[in-house]
This record gives C-alpha cells, sequence and structure tokens, in this order.
C-alpha cells in the first residue's frame, strides 16, 4: 500500500459533489439561465443618480446602453452583411473568415480523433440540440455558419433592418449557443463566504460589472472618461470578448496566459507579472511552441504537451474538472483582509485549500504542495500585520486631527463617496489636503503592497513577495508612515502614538528570544553608548 | 443606400491629396533629398560649444564623428572583407549571410506571386533602376549581393583602403539604394504645427537628433556617458538600423512590435508597454505565431493573417496608404500641453483625428473609433488639468522663495541650461537643494504620469490610464505636492495659497452638483462633528 | 597585413591558459568534486543559531533539511514509480515522458551529423563512462533511460523504500552522471578577488546559498516564510533545476533568457528587462522563432541562426569557449562598489575587460565594443559617485542624531543583524522608526537604482540607464535626501552639513568651465534678481 486515504477519500467525495452541481448547469434551461442573468443585472446600478453613461459605454455594457447607428438605415440581408464589411472593416472580417464560427463545415467533417478539435464536433452538435430546444433551429437541420447577423441580430435571421435591430452582442447572446459555458460562469454568483468576507457572488467575473458601478468614487467622480477605464476590465459581466477576443472567439487563444494579461496586471492585481516570472511563466515561455492550445483543458497534460500550468489550467479547474466558474478554490479574494485572516481554519477556507493542493498535485508532490500552500498563507499573514500597524497609525493621527491641513483644507470627496482616513477613494481622487501624503502612502500599502504580496507569494514569484514587489514595499511604506507620524506629534507636541515598543526589534520565535537575548542587551547598550557620545 | 457619404468623400479626397505628395516624394531625385538632408543636419547642434562627443558617439552620430580605425591597413578587396569577417567577427557576417543582402538572387527567381516576399522582386528592380540613375550600375545590369563593401564603402566597389574609406552607413547610404523609404522617412521634416506647438518637423524620427543635441540638460551635464544613451534611441535621424536591426536589416522584424521597444518604452513614453498589454497586443501574442511578417503591411489583414494591429499598422498607415512618414496623424506629440489642448478644435486637429478614425475603423465601427477617441482626448485633458493646478503651487512656492534650501543651497544647473521650478533638466540633474523635492515630484508628473496617462488611453490599456499609471500617479503626486504645500506654507506664517476651495470637492456634472447637494451637507456636518471630538 | 596583433595574441594566450584549466576540470574524479561540494557546503550557515528551516525549505536545500514522506511506505520497483506517478502526478510524468532522460534511445540512434541534437549521442557516451567509473553500470552496457528511481533513488537501482530511501536531488546527484558540468559549475568557487573585494567564489551561482543563510538579516528576520522566497533563487548551489526545469531538464529551456527571468529581475538586478529591452533582446524576441536552441552555444552563430546573443551566450563564454563557470569575466559583481571602482586599471580587472572585448566583438568592431565597454565604466562610476555623497549625508545626520525619532523610537534589528543607517536590512525590516525614510531612501539609491544604472548600461538598454531606471531615479533620491537634511539641519539649528557648495552646479570638463563662466555669472544674477522680487 503506497498510497494516503483521507485525503483522497475527501478529493473522491468532492468530485462526485462537484459533478452532481455540474450536470444541474448543463441541464438548465437557457431560458431559465437568461431570465435570471437579466433580473440579477444592475444595470446602471444603485448609484445611477449619480452618474451618467459617456457614449464609449454603450460598447461596455451594451445591454443597458447601446442603440444601433442611425448613419445606416435600411435592410440588409445576411450576405450584405459580410459584404459590406469586407470592405468596411476588413479587420474584423478576415478575423471572422478564420474564425470557428465561419467555418463550421470544417468541424463537421472532422473525422480523425488525432486532430486536437475534435472534441468540437461534439460541442457543435451540443449547441445546435440548444438551438432546436430554442426554436431557433429545425430539427435535423445543420448550421451552416455562424455570420455576422447571428450574433448581430439574431441567430438564423435572413435580414435586420441595420439602425432598428443591430445588436451588439452581450453574455446571453453567446450564451443562447454556448449554453453551458454560460451557465458555468453564471454560476459564479451562487458563492457565498462563510463569514460574509465579501457579497454574495463577489469577487468574480460573474459580478464585476456591478462591483464597478456600484464602487461610490467611480459613480461620484468627475472625469467619467478616467473612470470608463475601469469599465474596460470590468465588463465581463455583460461580454465574452474579454478573453475571445473578436472576431475570432477563439478558445486556443483564451487559453494562453496573455488572454489574462490586459486586466490582471498592474498595481492591485499583477498575477501576470506573477506568473510570467514565476519558472511556470517561463517554462510556458521556452516550451509554448510545442504545446497545442487546441487541446482543451482537461487533455492540457496528456496530449497538449503542457510542461507547466497556465493561468487557466489552476483556475478553471476543481477537483479535477475544467469549467468557466474559476471561483470555486477562492479563498484569499485579491484583498488579505482580518476578516478572512481570522477564519482560515473554517472548514469553507481548510476545504478550499485541499481543492488546490490537489490542483498543485498534477505535477508536484503533495508534501510539497502542502508545505508551499501553507508557506504562502503564513507571509500573507505577516504582510497583513505589518500594514494593520500602519493603519492604527494613520487612523490615529486622522482621528487626532493632526493631518496637514486637516484643519483648515480638505474637501470632502464627490458623493456618493465619503470621507475617511486611507480610504480606496484616495486613489482615484484628491482635492486640497484630501488625501495627506501619509493617507495616500497607507492606501497604496493596503491596496497594492499588500496585495502584490500575496499575489507573489501564491504565483511562485520569488521577487515579487520579497523585495522588487511585496515584502520590501511594505516596509519602505510603514517606514514613511511611522516617520511622518513622529514628525507631526512631535510637531504637535503629542507623542502618545510615538513610544518605543520595547523588544521591538526582536519580535519572533521563541528560539530566537532566548537565543537573541544577551545580544539584544548588547546592542541596546552599544546604542545608548553611540547616543552620548 | 446603407453608408453615411460624408465621411468617406473626405476620406476619398485625402487618399487623392495623399497620393499626389506620395508621386512627388518618389519621384525626387537622390541627389536631391541627400543634400537636403545633409544641409538640414545639426551635427553638433546649436549647443556644440559646451560638449565634446565620446568615442561611443561615432557610432551614434558616424557622418560627423566617424574615422576608419588605423589598426586595419591596406587596401582590401570584396572578398577579402567578407572571408576576414566571417572569422573576426561571425555574428555579424552569418547575420548578413542570411539577410535579403545575400540573397538577391533568390528574390529576383521569385516567380510565385503567393510568396509573402514576391513584391520585393519589384523593389529590387526599383533599386536597380536608382543605381543606374546615380551611375553606380551600369543600365542593363543587375545587382549581384549587397556585400559589406557596398555599404562600408561605395556600391559596386571592387576594393577600399580600410584605414582611409571604410564608411560608417548613414540614412543617406541606405537611402541611396532605398530612395522611397529614404524621402518618405524625410518628409517627416515637412510637418507644421498649427500654433507652433512643436518646431518644424518636432517631433519625428526625422529630427531626434537634432532634439538631442539641442536639450540644454543634455549639452551641459558633465556625465557624457550618462548622455550618449539618449543617442542610443536619438539616432534615428542619422540611421537606419534602429529598426532594422544590423547585419540582416530585416523588414519582417521591423513590422513586428518588439522593433520599436528597445526606444518607446519607460517613463515618457511607455508605449511598449501599453501595446503589450491592451487586447491589441495580447491578440498579437496569442496568435502572432500564425501571422506572416514578410507580407508589406498593406496587405497584413488580407494576406498577413493580421488579427490585431501592430506598432507599424497604426503609426505607418495614413488614408489607407503605408510609408515610412509616421507623422502624419500625430495630434498630441508626446507631450500634452495647454497649448495643444486649447486648438483640438482646430481643422489641423480635427482631420488627424478623421484620419485616425479612419485607421481604427479598419476593425472597428466607425462610431466605436469616434467614441473611444472622444474619450481618449477628454481623459487627457482631464490628466492636463490636474497637471496643470500642481504647476501653479510649485511655481508659487518657487515664486515666494519657500521652497527647502531655495535661499541657502541651490546651485544653478550647468551651462546652457537655466533654472526653473520643475524644469526637465530636474529629471537629469540635482545639485544641494536643486531641485527641491517638490520640484521633482512635479517634474515627474508632467513628464511621466501625464504622459503615461495619455498613451495608455490612445493604446486602449486600461490598467495604463486609471490606476497602475495615469490617472492614480497624478493624484499621488497631486497630493505630495498639497502636502507640502500646505506644510511649507504654514511654517512660513504664509497661507495665501493653500485655502479651502468651496465645494472643491464636489465639481463635476450638474446632475451630480444638484443631487449631490444634500449629501455634502451632510458630510461636512460629519467631519465638523468628526473634529470637535 | 591587416590585423591588429597585440590584442590576438593576448586572447591566445588566455585560451590555452584556459584550456589547461578546463581539462583539468574535465579531468577530474567525481568522488573529489562531490567530497569537495559537501565540505563546501554551509548547510544551515554561520548564523545556524538564529534560524529553523520551514517545511517548504526542505526542496531548497534537500541536502540538509530533506525527508521522505511517511505517508507513502513499501518498497516500490523502477516500474512501479512510473505507473503510479503516471496517475498520481501526471504533470511531472508528460514532462519526464518527453524528455531526453526518457528517451536516451532517439539519442544513441541518430546517425546524421545534421540534427542539432547530434552533440548529445557523445554526451551520453561520456556519461555512460562516468557511470562505468563509478561502479554504476557495467562496462560495456548501455543506459536504458533515467526514470524516477535513477535521480530519486540511485543510478541504475531496481527498488527503493519510499519512505526511507527517497531521495530529493541535489547537485551532486545530477554531477554524478554529468560530472563535466558539475565540475565546471563548481569552478566557480575557485575565484578570488584581487583586493578582496567579494569573499572567495562570491558572488557566483555556486555559493549562492551561502551567501543566503550567511546574511544577517535573513537569518534574523521572525518572518520565515519571506526568508524562504530568497531561497526560491538563492539555491542554485544545491540544485540544478533552477535553469533545466524538472521534469524535463531540457538544455534548449536553459539557452533560452527566460530561463534566466525568475531570479535575474527586478529591483537588485533587472537583467532581463534590460535584456528584453536591448535591442539584443528585441532582435532574439522578432528572431527567436527561426533559431535552433537545440543546438549547443558553440554553434550557436554558425548553426543556431543567433543574430544576437542570448544571456548564455555572452555569460557561458570566455576565450571563445563555452562553460557552467559564469563569472570569468565578472568585473563589477553586481553592486558597484569603491573598493571595484578604485582598481580598474588593475590587471585582473583589465583581463577581464580584453576578455570582454572579445566577447562584444563576436559581431561587434574591437574598436565598438572597447567604446562601448568604456562608456560603461565611466558611466558606472558617474553614478557611484552620486550615491557616494548621498551616503555621506544620510550618515552625517545619523551621526549627528538629527534622524526623526533616532533618539525616541529607534528599534534595534533582530540578531544577528546590526544597526546601520542605509543598511541592507533597512530593505526588509522595519520598526518604530528604524528605517527613518531618508535612510531607506538611501537603501533604495545604492541597492537599486545605482545597481539599475549600472545592469542598463552594460546590458545596452538606454532607458535603463538614463532615466526609466538609474540615473535619473539617482537624480531624484539625491534630490529627497538633501532635501531632507535641509530641513532637519534647519530644524535642528545646525546647518554645517548643508551649506552651498561653490559652484557645485558646474563641475564638468574644462572647457565647459571656461566656456561657461560668464553664462554662470548671469544666472545668478537673474536668481538673486528673482528673490528680490
Amino acid at each position: 500500500m503506497i498510497r494516503t486515504t483521507t485525503t483522497w477519500l475527501l478529493a473522491a467525495l468532492l468530485i462526485f459533489a462537484h459533478a452532481a452541481a455540474f450536470a444541474a448547469a448543463s441541464g438548465t434551461d437557457f431560458s431559465q439561465i437568461k431570465d435570471k442573468y437579466e433580473k440579477d443585472h444592475p444595470g446602471k446600478g444603485k448609484f445611477s443618480q449619480y452618474w451618467e453613461p459617456i457614449p464609449i459605454q454603450k460598447y461596455w455594457n451594451p445591454k443597458n446602453f447601446y442603440q444601433p447607428p442611425t448613419a445606416v438605415s435600411g435592410e440588409v440581408t445576411r450576405d450584405q452583411c459580410v459584404a459590406c464589411h469586407q470592405s468596411v472593416t476588413p479587420g474584423a472580417f478576415h478575423a471572422w473568415e478564420n474564425s470557428t464560427h465561419a467555418k463550421l463545415e470544417a468541424i463537421r467533417n472532422l473525422s480523425n480523433g488525432q486532430d486536437a478539435r475534435f472534441y468540437k464536433k461534439e460541442k457543435l452538435a451540443e449547441i445546435e440540440r440548444n438551438l432546436v430546444e430554442q426554436g431557433l433551429l429545425k430539427a435535423g437541420e445543420s448550421l451552416k455558419e455562424v455570420g455576422c447577423i447571428d450574433c448581430h441580430g439574431k441567430v438564423g435571421a435572413q435580414s435586420i433592418r441595420h439602425d432598428k435591430d443591430l445588436v451588439m452582442p452581450d453574455r446571453s447572446q453567446c450564451g443562447s449557443c454556448h449554453v453551458q459555458e454560460f451557465a458555468e460562469a453564471e454560476s459564479e454568483k451562487d458563492q457565498q463566504w462563510p463569514q460574509g468576507q465579501w457579497g454574495k457572488g463577489h469577487p468574480s467575473h460573474a459580478v464585476d460589472w456591478e462591483a464597478n458601478v456600484e464602487t461610490a468614487i467611480w459613480a461620484g467622480m468627475a472625469e467619467r472618461e478616467i473612470a470608463q477605464g475601469c469599465d474596460m476590465c470590468h465588463y465581463q459581466q455583460n461580454k465574452c470578448d474579454g478573453c475571445h477576443t473578436r472576431h475570432t472567439f477563439s478558445a486556443a487563444e483564451a487559453r494562453q496566459p496573455e488572454a489574462c494579461a490586459t486586466c490582471h496586471n498592474g498595481v492591485d492585481h499583477n498575477e501576470w507579472e506573477n506568473y510570467t516570472l514565476s519558472k511556470h511563466g517561463t517554462v510556458y515561455q521556452t516550451h509554448k511552441s510545442t504545446w497545442n492550445f487546441e487541446v482543451p483543458l482537461k487533455d492540457a497534460l496528456s496530449k497538449g504537451g503542457y510542461t507547466a500550468p497556465t493561468c487557466q489550467y489552476c483556475h478553471f479547474e476543481f477537483n479535477g474538472e475544467f469549467s468557466h466558474n474559476l471561483v470555486r478554490k477562492v479563498r484569499w479574494g485579491f484583498n488579505p483582509t482580518p476578516a478572512i485572516a481570522d477564519n482560515l481554519k473554517h472548514p469553507w477556507f481548510e476545504g478550499r485549500k485541499e481543492n488546490w493542493n490537489a490542483t498543485c498535485a498534477n505535477c508536484h508532490s503533495p508534501s510539497f504542495a502542502r508545505s508551499y500552500l501553507d508557506a504562502a498563507d503564513k507571509g500573507t499573514l505577516a504582510g497583513l500585520k505589518v500594514e494593520q500597524e500602519a493603519r492604527q497609525v494613520v487612523e490615529g493621527l486622522f482621528k487626532d486631527g493632526l493631518l496637514p491641513g486637516q484643519k483648515t483644507n480638505r474637501p470632502v470627496p464627490p458623493v456618493p463617496e465619503k470621507d475617511a482616513p486611507g480610504g480606496f477613494f484616495q486613489l482615484f481622487w484628491a482635492k486640497g489636503n484630501n488625501p495627506s501624503h501619509v493617507e495616500r502612502v497607507h492606501a497604496d500599502m493596503w491596496e497594492h503592497d499588500l496585495i502584490k504580496l500575496y499575489k507573489g507569494l501564491v504565483h511562485g514569484n520569488p521577487g515579487g513577495f520579497t523585495y522588487t514587489e511585496g515584502w520590501s514595499e511594505l516596509m519602505r511604506d510603514y517606514a514613511v508612515i511611522m516617520d511622518e507620524n513622529t514628525r507631526l506629534r512631535e510637531k504637535a507636541g503629542n507623542t502618545a502614538g510615538a513610544g518605543v515598543k520595547p523588544a521591538a526589534g526582536n519580535e519572533g520565535s521563541n528560539l530566537r528570544n532566548v537565543l537573541g537575548g544577551l545580544a539584544l542587551l548588547a546592542g541596546i547598550a552599544v546604542l545608548l553608548y553611540r547616543r552620548k557620545h
């Protein structure tokens, strides 16, 4: 007997549970999912009174804002759409022309299971069944192509009025054919956190538009052209072309890490940088020319030639299956907070850690996986502790009214936002002495440094959590905040929040405390000596 | 009738105008262009008295500084060049050996239009006509190869004296064969801005060496080895190998975005990062293995398989044609300033915006293109407004003599540079308290944050203008400047420039003002309450 | 006679010297190298009393910390290893399945020298000779495969006890087959600096674990999960899979620049960024699909199609030969210091500069190479001068007890670390007012800005040493430090360290001084005038 049993029994149980949920999703009627999708959609959201869409936003949320252009009028046929756009928007035409949508026959004629795209043949049959069920295709008929008119009008339509009927497709338009993927993606909304750390369904692609428009500073800021930049990523709730870029809508594209990069990079979610610089990422880059991205994720290792994971491989996976619900292993969300840190022993979090162990153990030993994930958790906790200490210092300054200009020049942020020290809004709005410098440093600390620390840890990028990003940045910002605290309190003659913490430099393991005792005393002696001379 | 007419009539007119200009360029005699090229070249520039070239600079501006090495003497033949350098500099040899220059016969023998390089056959014939015209090739003869001696000596030479005649090729040396490309590139010098926002021909590759040597701090700074780093990009006026790297001189290389990356990255022109992280860039990265970069840009969509633009596709294009004049659609240059912002309604700027609309509309609907470009303009204006407010604050501190050390330790920058608060020179020179910290923050603000905001917007990289770069950085630097202003003025007992601006936090749309009124009052009440307790 | 002789004679001499050393290395007996390897290995290092390994560290230093998992017990055979891990860790299995280790017959059957991997046939024979010598293979027998058990147990073993005998391979385990590479890599330990700028063998991969565990703050910091992040790169002394990722162990992977990227990026060794953005890197990226990385480095130019160098091409090369000793051309290490700067004329440094000239001259003219390397040295010296001036200012503040909180709230760092202004530990540890803000800025200056300046220069990335990283960052941090110095000394009524240095703004060449005199006077006049008005 060369295997442990508990872990695998647990895994088996979870797989069964998952399979059941999955079957339910597949069986769900399209119209039901669509109805729920539309009912759940927030439109302009709860702050709708504070903002009006600008023209470009009709493309980020077509469901609520899109109107066909009036410049082009009249009835156009299926063939006219293609013929005209071939010359008007040749880039879009050629992208479509080379897509699977334009070449359904090529898929239908695949007879050889060796072709990586062979799985699409069954997918096509499934889609045709979906269309028959919706009355969009006659039983027994086959779909000829997916042309302009099928997505920008109605599946199977022969003509539309360009200035009246033109549709800018949303999630549910893609979902009418791709029912399973739609159902999987929508199932992200069912997620609930055990202590309400996040609202139901959050954070996920399925509610990212809601998260966007219901952020107070987003709704309140005057610069709508800057605000709409947030929409450019926070539109996955509305559309599918964030990953499957129009007009190729390629699955192979969406399986490559770069497909995630436009949104998952930068100051508060630098997953792209962390992946790329990790060994996972460098193996991807040095070997990818021999990998086959046409292969579905489930066959990535055995048939796709993957020798390292992609973003998709780990985040679509759950108990050995792959789906468009990406949040079933979420634990820290993307923002380490005490509400999560204090509950990591809860079964909800423990179970998901087991799921991650299983994912890593596709390539690593379970012992390696567990050790690494434990280190990632503890490292994140260490960063959170530093940030929380700094937070108290900044909030103390605010409470004591000691921030520069706090009493003379502190405008309030635009409604519906509310003033608060180190608040999220201070990353996007500034006026007079709001925020003060030290508040902004703290906002950077919790929103950037701490998140990068955590992301660097979980993605295995050493420089990403030690010193290029993460820990060393936390140290820097901590130093700035403590420096400022000392100055402001000395100036105010109020040093209540700035005293020496005894042995502050020597916190840590018992071992260290015991061994380090004498050395510490010696060090203090030297320091005192220096101060006197 | 399903098309609007005005836009297309305008486009048609512009195409005619362009074609006419183009014909003129093609027809231009090489010697005329070369004469003008040399006459226009600034050599050491107007600050020549302040600096002397260091040895490496003979390679950045060979026209003015290059002298053959004396270590190798004697007459060497065409074949000896190749034979010796095959062993002396094998890397250069093999790069050349695989280049089109070394394989003209392969091009000449192409009979099949299906080969993407077929267009080079006509290009070769054109070049031979150019050479015959210049007396460098006999009529009826064909060019055998372009070997070492043709570029480093004279086209067609059979031998040169290595220590006397050796040439380090400049733009005009390449131009003697590639007359059309030379003429196109040189035509950038003809550009004039309607209100003189930039000098004639600026900014462009065609005058980038001039821009370099006529920058006061560049000429004045003592550290010539650092200054020459600027030359490493600012030499396109002098040489063609910035894009067509020696000794392959590949057109296919120069058509790939990475070819632009060495110069177009970083703090004040982060186009590479913005492109790469945009959806354009991620489509490029996930699909490029199926694109053919041997195809000329005009056929990129139809024959090259492009499903997204490259840098080159948009910036070489003008009204549907492609040339080496890259500035025909320039509007903001690379530096958003009030002089441009105040004139965007001028026909010169409006016309160029129409040209951009047409470029984007190769793939996007004109309505999308227009909406996006409008948002980019307005977003840039929003950033400029923040920077201008901060500028006034810093200039106010300077004017009032309140900057740290301003009266006790402010050395002047080296001639020909002149002192000024937040000046460009403060990015490259510092001594004593010049610049003060707050000035440097402002220099970063206008030269880095604002430019990145604009570049992020126009390249469709959401994080690049919202919070990773751009807007959020502007907010941070604004906060630092206001914080400092409050401190310095409080210290000086001078608070003239630091008062509360009424309702400053509530600027914006009328809608917001009306709706936000009560909430604002409530917020102020809360704030006052807090301050008292 | 068309060649200089001195350089080439010198080169020839060096090649002979090298070849002799090389032969010695190849001839070395495995057991001797292994013994020395183990004797030299520091284990937990000289600070072992201050830290205890956490679980994940058994994978970073298996030699000292690894124990087989007890969860799996019993004797397992060679075939059982493979069969079970095919299902348990399919990713690892498939990576191995496609590796040369799993396909030795494919190498053995190569008959055609045209296959780029043909050189591996001789390598295999050499390895078999090594194994025969060690008694691990019978003379005349051939190695069938390198399976799980050969590395995780013992070469040639037929079964192991999984919970007792399982090995996590270290450098010497790989070295038992790959004796030559092991010997080359270990020879890095022999390096000695002429004035002891670095300890024997430092800095190099061969002692990077020692450098790690013998860094005081690493050993002393309480957050062991953060500290182990350093190990994730600093384990090359222990294992070979930092470059040859398990379980493919591909030479072709390790020849690509990305293989270096996980460790060589970021704040204090941004080689990856510099290479990628240099012309070397952009040529690599635009042409690499036509290069063959299976070709050994010595044939990279002639047979591999390289038209630009990779990291490996320059750093493995020494006098025309390539080996796993990467430090034979090291001059500045990675940290420009006065101890190096003051000795660049020493023959040790001069000789290595000649070696670099020869490397560059594979593609560039020796004259170009020399000019560029001279500029890189002088540019580095310029940066060092700025950093040293700032260092004196910060140390002066510390000495005078003027840093914020220095007398009221300055905890000492954890033992074995010792307090010091601007110390390395301040990048990784902060408590109370240690470090003060200005100290941290100085730590960033010498550890980040200066190193990036130097790395940007030597890797030919213009923005990397002028203004995106390097020089302009040095200017910024210098300004922050001088600003702070003025404030703190003004506050303390101590302006000894803050006076105007006469003509400080006008240092530089004599030419500049002479020409600039009048302009300087005029500038001062203007400044005085402004101050009065």
